[in-house]
């Protein structure tokens, strides 16, 4: 078996991208919660960014909603991240919160409004410009909700037309990456419900183009990791949103619902050359947490995260190849999970201090007062939140 | 093969309750689109309900929600619907939008926050003396979002000791109706997720207490008309909370996504005696409509309910029992597919004709001019929606 | 709306392959029953598909299972199927049935046991030659059942070569046409689980390689039709194999259990190009009654579809993009709607009349007597079934 | 926190049943595979099991299927089981494999068939007798495929008839364990398909009556350990059928697809009193291993039960239950997350050691010559498989 020793040099290479938008209040159609030291501006989820890699050394990018994140200055907003600490990712765009995009917005049947939502990528693209980030991620909430409502084939047509106005935009290293979901906010159909969808749109526009996948966003018992495999394996995998769920797209904490699926996906990850210096897939969570402190709700999740990753490197691979080609079942199985279950935690304590972070940075953060300090300072203003 | 003719007297049993909310905004948690001529008040809320019994004369009652319905004269809002045509129906608690009630009301493990919830409950059961209504629906939004984060079984426990102290305060006629879900807006576990722990539940109140049915509210490949008839053959049906749905809980239009589940349903309803005058189940609609006009959209609902149960009627028992005994799969399944594959809207329409109401109910609506003149007249002040 | 004359001579195009192991015994794991008549040789299922042709004018072709199919003469087989008035089809290869191919067949490890799976498939190729067949349909039982089992990603990259080494022996019209299947009989990992896979797979051979979407092969609220627009729309649907489930892959009567679900699925086939003269999308049943008898399942089956293709040929397709135009959700979908509604079944039967055929095909049929002679008659000899 | 030592005396506790048909071949409907060295006999499929105890200590049982192990002289086993260091336990009644039940058993409309099944359920009693058996456990595969095909309803009233003349034939501390299951081998509705109607059925008989749990019977999303607690609380825990599965009920080596959800089952259990020297709850497999070899999958069953059984024994309630009242979602979390990903295994072998069973089963079971001699000497016969 490989040690921890073996794989640590390894775990250099992690990096996950934060969201903005994990800082401020989130919740169900029924209800969202408000809990004391939410951010009310920009900078503030900026700053409890940087809290989260400030204890992990895991987060050093944060990733921005448009128009949310809106700000007159990205230069200066950037320059306000560096000094924290960490620096501006990837840019999400957002065509689901004005009433014009009721019908859809890419895919919507009056050229207005398709226009209008196309320039608001335009928009990204240039705010792209500014923070210096590579990546425009679109995620749609474009759909309908009952059959006969919408001409499911014509929006297909439309969307791969906006896509190319947008993707003609992109300069340089700049790229596309497609996000897919099954289902939610549309209920009946959803105009890019599948890795097969997005990867049709994105191989039509061409090479800086890629797929995002987000791991709440699939029918139940689909197998994820396969997805990943493929995905790599065509060249296509261009971003991870992680985060987990039980049953619809819960947006709770990475590896919360089921940690044996976080593994298998990572080492996917891994053995498809998707992990480490070579690789430009991208990885970011994608939560929203609605009953749990924020900050140390993203500290938990990237945790998560760089302990599965560790797991899945201790496969021994050499070994596992080997049993699968005599098909021993039980013994390439027992390979596979001998990594799932050794407890890499104690290794990864003392692996952290000696890079000067916290050997548990959950309990770090606990002592730190950080949180009672926002509690205290963040007083006045709205908080921010969905939509704000 | 049954006739019309022969079943239409039994059409006029039909009385299906209508939400107030049912008019308000909704939407999802990503967003909720507004619309001209939503309600800004309880009595426009009403007088809508009462605009779609004027058209089908299909919904005789408004269900309310309370503290959404709060007035402070419910005898005069009785007779303010009166004079509309409607009655108030079914009181709905809500233990899901305060503050307090983030980790659960019933359930909750601290005794301050549970009182809190039985109280608002006692609250309910007096505005249910002031309105005439029989039933108090419960439907709980408890539950957790992560393994580990409630103890499951304890508050299945503080959860009967609640629903006890509040059957304790019914009288009369009364009766509670506890309501199951799947699971939304807890993503782990939730305390009342399936008939089985209702049923458990509602044995345990007494003869008073009985199950609701909410379409929506099951796992996928869930057979609903199995539960319908068991939950009859039990004599623990107390009512139905009509909507539909593709994936998890949509609140779409009843029979929208799948018209045969909605035949099927109703058929079990009627073999086991839960409809007509001799059955006390509670018909209603439990839906939010978010893309879709919200008068005509409950106009269409009754009337799907309307038609399936016609076609339910039409089902020849006796010819379908003869072949269910002889082994005639194929047989069987086409007596019961015979009635489905009937269009009864014709007849349907002449029998609207033949006591006053429009023929066709949607057409009727649309031409009356009534959605134009509410949304002229309907300026300044706040829509409802949820929450409001 | 449009009128059943209107539409008419459109239903005369209508022709669906009904499969050769459609007649003989299956079952579940649990359990095969047997019933008297069940054919015992490939020309008695082939005079069963006669049968279901006879009596609908629906089914002019008989799809055949190498080897469960295989004869010495295939050219007198030919004659044997026109003298009943039918033709065969589609030839479906078989690697899930030899105990070689545990752990699969054109992706497994070892490759002696690969190229035994290629070489089954050239011999399919050959026998088109005789059987004048256009299409091999591949359908792969491949995959694992635990984690760590086998290597996903390298038996997508031996899948490729397989499927080239096959490809590359099609001659003139002949196509490959491609399966994908969502689970079982492997259950933790399925080689090409998806549309996905199997699009990237024939994109990867040519434009003689299509996908064939089998209606039950998705995960529960997997919206099929929008598959079957996307397929069209990038001219890779080649075939459908029609059945219907529940749950799983159930293999029952084609719109028995979700109806509506096959009138949206023949509405995108028809609006898409994929119905009439002009398509090359193959139509087949791929379903094993376990229960009731096999010939007037073919038949119930058969006429499901062509109710259906009645129903959604009534759109009112201009009326329908009009309300879509307009952002009207419920007129659109009322529109919709109309058509799955009406009642067909009448027209139908005076349609067939005039064609010299049953008015009542199922009622004709257990009327003719056949079922009797065939169970009188078939006495002796070993009944087929799946793998024999 | 908890450590080994603490709960190491629990352990102790442990017993799992294993099923006689663990040992034979299985399959899918698809395909049976057979394996060197499967058992021809009852007795073989004994020794099987009793190997399985020798080389873990956990399994003193097996439990029997009918008529599958029915044998002359039950007396004669029962020593033979002895001299093997193993006891007969369960008996698993069987109403699938005769061709009489095609339309259901317990269930059945003719009244003829029924009591078939009835006295082929008192034959089981009278085994018991003969064994010693404590638990009659009955699954049954009653159901339907098609709407309208069965009277839903009526089979309800049937099978409680039924399941009373069983009862009425216990005896002393015999027991009727009722198994529910949500679909398969019947697709459109089984007839006890949840655990809220095997509870209606066994409250109504009785206290001798209780609830059979197999992991593997759920809708997908199902919250298992949410059902476990609560039977436990109605007093109806009977036993469990363990096995796991990724979509349908693919009866796979327990904890293999979710180790996490084994993990919180295990929980409750032990937390609402189900394990220990005072539960009468029986833990058994109820597993069908297709291609690995079946001996060491068995072992590796029991072996993850205990494994997750320990971890779950280490959950430190005092302070899961403090951080659960404070409503400290995070820390109640991690408290319940430590356990679960806690490295038993060391700890184990050397339990194992010192109680003179091997430190690694698995590794010890492979080294230890018995597969190849069952193979070598396992030569002539049938090999036994379901239904035989």
């Amino acid at each position: 078996m490989t040690t921890f020793a073996e794989i640590a040099p390894q775990l250099e290479h992690q990096a996950i991208e934060v969201p903005s938008w994990a800082y401020g209040n989130s919740g169900t159609r029924f209800k969202v919660f408000g809990t004391p030291g939410t951010p009310r501006t920009v900078e503030e989820k900026i700053a409890d960014a940087a809290a989260v890699h400030r204890f992990t050394g895991l987060a050093p990018k944060v990733a921005l909603h448009i128009p949310w994140d809106l700000v007159e200055d990205f230069a200066a907003l950037r320059v306000y991240a560096n000094d924290l600490g960490v620096e501006l990712g990837t840019i999400n765009s957002n065509t689901f919160q004005d009433d014009d995009y009721k019908f859809g917005g890419l895919t919507h049947h009056d050229p207005t409004i398709r226009q209008k939502a196309i320039d608001h990528h335009l928009e990204c693209v240039e705010v792209m410009g500014a923070t210096g980030s590579r990546d425009l991620k679109i995620w749609l909430a474009d759909g309908s909700n009952y059959p006969g409502q919408a001409d499911i084939r014509g929006r297909q047509d439309r969307l791969a037309d906006s896509l190319q106005a947008i993707y003609a935009q992109l300069s340089g290293d700049q790229r596309l990456v497609l996000e897919y979901k099954f289902f939610e906010p549309a209920f009946y159909h959803t105009d890019v419900p599948d890795w097969g969808t997005a990867l049709a749109h994105v191989q039509a526009l061409g090479e800086n183009a890629s797929v995002c996948l987000d791991t709440g966003h699939h029918a139940p018992g689909t197998n994820i990791e396969f997805i990943v495999a493929q995905l790599l394996r065509l060249g296509k995998l261009g971003s991870f949103d992680f985060n987990s769920r039980f049953y619809a797209d819960d947006d709770l904490i990475v590896g919360a619902a089921d940690p044996f699926q976080l593994f298998r996906i990572l080492f996917e990850v891994i053995r498809g050359g998707g992990y480490g210096p070579d690789s430009e897939v991208a990885f970011m969570l994608d939560q929203c947490h609605n009953v749990e402190k924020k900050i140390p709700g993203q500290i938990r999740s990237v945790l998560n995260v760089q302990e599965m990753t560790a797991r899945a490197l201790l496969v021994d691979r050499e070994s596992l190849e080997a049993a699968q080609q005599e098909g021993d079942v039980l013994g390439a199985h027992e390979i596979f999970m001998d990594a799932f279950y050794t407890d890499v935690r104690a290794d990864l304590a003392s692996w952290r201090e000696a890079r000067g972070l916290p050997a548990h940075p959950m309990q770090a953060y606990a002592e730190s007062g950080h949180q009672e300090t926002i509690e205290a300072e963040r007083v006045g203003g709205t908080q921010v939140g969905w939509g704000a």
